[in-house]
């Protein structure tokens, strides 16, 4: 029911965005501002990583009132591992904004991308900032989306509308690249916009689900960063009666929210390092779905299965070791597996397959492994999903390791 | 006070290996047998992995009396995942070795590596065993520790003896490739031989100890086996006082076999595929032992850490990364990071080194990196080691993926 619809951040009513290039980085975009007409509702979920950049504390702390109109993103420079010294410059981001704005400083968000353990450049960014105030448009929204980009190809930015029963109404969203993928380089930073009225508990739940089901659910090298962060802004400029945390119209914001992070998460994804396959593991028939989520998350995640994946070859045995690290129930005599629909486990043994087949699907771009754990009844009736989980991942090649391995200083 | 002495598994008093090419691999051997003159107190570790191959159900089955006097170990075939079959495979090789012995079939022990999921090739491997038993010799350590290896280049194999308050006695071991290190390969396996005379318990806590200290904080690859097993023989013929679980005898015997498998343990390392750099890894004044070890696993499992590692870049910010998502109790205020005794962290935030001195220390053959988490009262006095823990691993280089990626099917 939703519709893809033009544009990313800015296709929401009443956000406008900048761009512009501060000085952090030699040449490219660097420095993106988001801004909604009217002060939003807006709430955040951050990386788990005990070891958090300076920008998250300051966002977290401006988000205390769940309200936001502004959000400042460099990148090109983590603003993590910086001290005291970084809290103050992560501060004096979201304070110069706000004043260039003419708005309060609690209603800046601010995020980083970048090197960890330098010292933001205050003088540039001040400077950009400034420049980026007056270029505020509805048109720079795909611009914004670049100059997030670190080590991405990429831009990754999507909007979609979908009616609710009195009014339509729209989200937004762009995001960078997944994980800690480059030298020095940090974060998964994704910013969603509506301009659905919705509750402060309605637009919460629903964050939190469609990230467990998008950016939770994806893995390009296990590493999590001191910087990931997923910002939304609901503006209610869509003047819709708001949305309450159930019933019909939180459903269809959630499947509109859900579309739009689920096809953010698998840019993220596609454009991982290195990566030359896309990966989708389903586990079915688990105890529960954290054991199905677990078990997923360890096949995603193995180098052994990776690069596996990148050199073409169906070993099965890898993915049987890797669901068995996992530590959830799993009863190896039941185990089916199946790549990209051709069954080549039963019952926990290898079974002969047409190769010349195997071959074809492993040479494609996109592969999907489904592992069965038939732990209950089965067959599931289709629509109970319990002790079901997906996870999408990349391969892992020679070219993850030079990237990685090979840094510019 | 342990010295090193010629040999491995046969240098302790009333041990003989053999070893022979059965067919399994084309020219390299393949079937090793240990063999003890007399029947020999015994245990086990095994893989917590929840997929286990034949020969593991087969060996503890048979480990239940605390007893054993021979281990048949075949490499190129892991007897992994081959369901019923496998399970009266595993049982038939010790069933035929017992019988070419003359001993009892619960007193042999099993064990395999190599190709997963595929059946062994049972003809082969009987006669290899019959080929086997008249070969037996104190002089084929060397040529069993031989035969259990896969991708490994270096054979490995150990002997130390120590001074108990009577006897001297003496501990042997051999090893194998660490992880699942190679295509359709699998298993860390370790085989540890004494002549010491210790009781059962005594031997079961002294086996735990060393392997929590060694093959238990080593990573390549994070990945776990089906197939890791770790198995002590005491046949007792030393003739010493019989070992308690503590007192001073203990303790050397502990000193004795902590020696052995440390050493067998960072040679799987340093052996690692693809791995130029050897890397030990040191987390001080964590909350607990447990954190520390926590801690560092986490580090010296993280693929940017062991990518930077091998392109020689001092890049700590992943360290701090790395650190944050393993989820122990960490003030990021507090964080000392040492490369190579150098301080290149001081409370979190980077410091200014002598760039010349750490590219040095980054371009040696082995690397060392300490965390200081500084969370008790600090310095601890020197002997107290609780909170602090340390983890061997190797870096992550384009040769690891190419030797994973591509497979001679």
């Amino acid at each position: 029911m939703t519709k893809a619809i033009r544009g990313g951040i800015t296709a929401p009513k009443g956000f406008k965005a900048g761009a512009v290039n501060c000085g952090i980085k030699k040449r490219r975009k660097d420095l993106a501002l988001i801004y909604s007409d009217v002060p939003a509702r807006a709430t955040a979920l951050f990386t788990t990583n005990r070891i958090q950049a300076a920008p998250l504390t300051i966002t977290r702390d401006h988000l205390r009132n769940s309200r936001a109109q502004a959000v400042i993103i460099n990148s090109g420079n983590a603003n993590a591992c910086t001290g005291k010294r970084g809290l103050d410059n992560a501060r004096l981001m979201a304070k110069l904004t706000a004043e260039q704005l003419g708005i309060k400083e609690e209603d800046v968000l601010a995020a980083s991308t970048g090197i960890i353990g330098k010292p933001l450049p205050m003088d540039c960014v001040e400077k950009g900032i400034r420049k980026l105030v007056p270029l505020l448009t509805r048109k720079e929204g795909r611009e914004a989306a670049q100059a997030i980009m670190t080590t991405d190809t990429s831009v990754k930015d999507m909007a979609v509308k979908i009616q609710l029963r009195d009014k339509k109404i729209r989200v937004g969203g762009m995001a960078k690249g997944a994980g800690m993928i480059s030298p020095h380089l940090a974060t998964m930073l994704c910013f969603l916009t509506t301009d659905a009225l919705i509750s402060r508990q309605g637009l919460r739940k629903a964050l939190r689900n469609s990230v467990d089901k998008s950016f939770n659910s994806i893995t390009i090298d296990g590493a999590m960063s001191t910087n990931d962060m997923v910002v939304i802004l609901a503006n209610g400029l869509a003047k819709n009666d708001e949305i309450r945390d159930r019933g019909e119209d939180f459903s269809r914001f959630q499947e509109a929210l859900d579309r739009v992070t689920l096809y953010l998460a698998k840019m993220i994804v596609a454009d991982g390092e290195g990566a030359t396959k896309f990966v989708e593991v389903k586990v079915k028939n688990a105890k529960n779905l954290r054991e199905a989520k677990r078990a997923a998350s360890y096949i995603a995640n193995s180098n052994l299965v990776k690069t596996a994946l990148y050199g073409e070859d169906p070993n099965w045995g890898r993915i049987m070791a890797a669901l068995g690290q996992a530590g959830v129930e799993v009863d190896e005599r039941k185990v089916d597996i199946h790549l990209g629909g051709q069954l080549i486990v039963r019952g926990g043994v290898g079974k002969k397959f047409d190769s010349a087949k195997i071959k074809k699907i492993m040479a494609e771009a996109r592969i999907e492994i489904t592992v069965d754990l038939k732990l209950s009844p089965h067959p599931y009736p289709q629509r109970d999903k319990k002790g079901e989980a997906t996870f999408w991942t990349c391969d892992l090649s020679e070219d993850y390791v030079r990237i990685n391995s090979r840094y510019p200083t």
